[in-house]
C-alpha cells in the first residue's frame, strides 16, 4: 500500500492507496503556509501516521510516500525548488519526511501527479493521456507511455502558459495573452464582472447585487436562466478553453484528453460545446480522434496520482 | 547501410546513410506529382538500386529502406494516409517499394524524419529534442528519449497548427491565427509586402521594384541596409517566431530546441534576438534551461532521419 499526500496552500490532504488506485483512509489539516517548510512536513508525517492506523495497517505496511506540490520539484533531488506563498525554497522535503518515518519518499509537480492519478484509475490506459485543469490557474499534465512527461528538467507541461490571445491581457508569468488569462476561473469571473458593467440590466448583475459575489459559476447559472449576456460570457469562454484544447490536440494528439478543475463539474455542458469545437478546427482529419472527457477524480487525484506515479521516474 | 528518401512535392531524394547519419551517396529525380503513386514509389526502388551502386555497395548490403512523407502517414500499416497535392490516398507505399526491393520499410512523416536526423547527428543525443521549421508552412517533430513522438495516431507535433493570434489571419487549415499564419515564410512575404504598400518610399519598395519579387529575405537583407519599414517587420516576425518558441518550451521543456527551414539560413540574426525572448519571457525560472540552436542539417535532415527511424516503433 502506498501514502499520497497532496501539499496545497490551504491544506495538506493525505490518503492511503491501494495499487489499483483505490483511497482505503483520508483525512486533512490546514497548510499554514506561513510556517517554516520542516514544520509542514511534520504534519504531513503525523497526518501519514494517523491514516495508515485509521486505514487498519501499520508503517512497515507502506511501500513508498508519494508528495504532490505546487510549484518547481526536483523529482530527482526529492526537493522543493520553489513555490509561490510558500516557505520551501530549495527544501530537501523528502529527506526531512525520512526523518519521521524512513520509507522511499518520491516527490512530484501537483498537476503531474493529477494527471497520472486520472491514468491510472482509469479503465483504459491509454497511450497518452493530457489533463488540463480549469482553476484558479490553468495547469496540467501530461502521461505518455504510462510515464510522466516532465522535461528534461522537471518543468515541462506549463500548458496554461502558452500565449493564445498575442498581446492580450496580462498573465501572472510576465507574458500577454496566455491561455491562463483566457480559460482559468480567475480570467472567467473577469470576463464576468467586465460583462456586468457592461450590461447592467441583466439577470448577472441582479445576481451579483442580491449575492455580492461573482463566482466561475455565475455566468454559467445566469445563462441557463436564458440571459444574453451571460450566455455570451459563457459561450466566448468556452471558445477560449476549446481553442487551447484544439491547440494541445495538434500538438500532442492524446488518445485521452481530460478536462478537470473547478468548471469541469459543468460537465456536457462544458464538454459538448468543445466536442464540436475540436471536431470542426482540429488538423487531424484522416486518423483516429482523441477522445474528450471530464476528469472523474476532482479532488483526489493529486493524492492517488501522487502515491502511484514514483514508479514513472 | 540505410537507406532515407525524402518525398517532396517538387523532388525525391535519396541518399545512403551508415549507421551513425553520414550520407555516403546521394541523389535525386523529379516527382512530377501527377502520376499515380505506384510510378512514383518505382522511381524510388530505381533510386534506391542507383545510389547503392554509386556507394559501391550491393542491394543485399541494405539493412532497411526509410519513406519521409509529407501529410498523414500510418508508420504501423506503412501507408501514406494522405498528402495534398499527391495521388496518394491510402497508398500502400511500403508494400509496393518491396516490390523492386525485398527489404524492410519504414514509412514516416516527412517533419518527423527531418527531427530525427537532427537528434541522431547531433553530438549530444538529448533526452529530448524539438525541431520547427519555418518553411512555407510550420512544420515540426519531436524526439523523446531516442524516439519520434507521434501521438496516439500517427498525427501528432502539428505546432504550426496551434493559435497564437486568437481571431487573426485565416490559416490554411480553416483556423484563425495559427502559429503558421504568422511565422512561416509565407506569412513573413505577407508581412513584407503589407509594409510596403504602407511606405512606398522604403527600402523595401525599391527593392522590390528592382527585383519584381519579394522574399523572406527581403525585410532581413534591407533591415541590414538600416530600413526602418523592413526593421520593423523583421523585429515583429521574430517575436512572433519566439512567441511560439517560448510557448513549446512551457509546454515540453525539451533539452534542445532546433529551428530549421529557409528562415534558420539567417543564422544569429534570428537566433540571438530569439534567446534573448525566451529568456525573457518563459516560465521557467528555476530549473535548467533548454539549449536553442539553429538546424545544423538544412536539407539532409529529412534523408538521414527517414534512414535511421526505423528503430524508434
Amino acid at each position: 500500500m502506498y501514502i499520497g499526500i497532496d501539499l496545497g496552500g490551504t491544506n495538506i490532504a493525505a490518503g492511503v492507496v491501494d495499487e489499483r488506485g483505490n483511497i482505503i483512509a483520508k483525512s486533512s489539516v490546514p497548510t499554514r503556509r506561513e510556517r517554516d517548510y520542516t514544520e509542514i512536513v511534520k504534519d504531513m508525517a503525523s497526518l501519514t501516521k494517523k491514516i495508515t492506523a485509521d486505514a487498519g495497517k501499520k508503517l512497515s505496511d507502506i511501500k513508498s510516500v508519494g508528495i504532490g506540490s505546487p510549484g518547481t520539484v526536483d523529482t530527482r533531488k526529492g526537493t522543493v525548488v520553489h513555490v509561490n506563498n510558500l516557505h520551501m525554497d530549495n527544501a530537501p522535503v523528502a529527506k526531512e519526511f525520512q526523518k519521521y518515518i524512513d520509507v522511499p519518499v518520491n516527490m512530484e509537480n501537483d498537476a503531474n501527479a493529477a494527471a497520472y492519478g486520472e491514468y491510472i484509475t482509469g479503465e483504459d490506459k491509454p497511450q497518452s493521456l493530457l489533463l488540463m485543469t480549469l482553476g484558479t490557474g490553468v495547469g496540467g499534465g501530461i502521461v505518455i507511455d504510462g510515464k510522466i512527461y516532465r522535461g528534461f528538467n522537471g518543468a515541462g507541461a506549463e500548458m496554461g502558459h502558452t500565449v493564445l490571445v498575442c498581446g492580450g491581457v496580462e498573465c501572472s508569468c510576465g507574458r500577454r495573452g496566455c491561455l491562463e488569462s483566457y480559460a482559468s476561473v480567475t480570467a472567467l469571473i473577469r470576463q464576468t464582472k467586465e460583462m456586468i458593467e457592461k450590461h447592467p440590466e441583466s439577470i448577472m448583475s441582479q445576481w451579483e447585487q442580491k449575492r455580492g459575489k461573482i463566482s466561475g459559476r455565475t455566468a454559467f447559472e445566469c445563462a441557463r436562466k436564458g440571459d444574453r449576456a451571460a450566455t455570451e460570457v459563457r459561450d466566448r469562454y468556452i471558445e477560449y478553453v476549446a481553442e487551447g484544447v484544439t491547440n494541445l490536440i495538434n500538438i500532442f494528439q492524446p488518445q485521452v484528453f481530460v478536462i478537470g478543475g473547478g468548471i469541469s463539474r459543468e460537465g456536457d455542458n462544458l464538454l459538448l460545446p468543445i466536442k464540436k469545437f475540436v471536431e470542426k478546427h482540429d488538423y487531424n482529419r484522416y486518423m483516429p480522434k482523441t477522445e474528450i472527457r471530464i476528469a472523474h477524480l476532482f479532488n483526489d487525484a493529486g493524492i492517488i496520482g501522487a502515491a502511484l506515479a514514483g514508479d514513472t521516474k
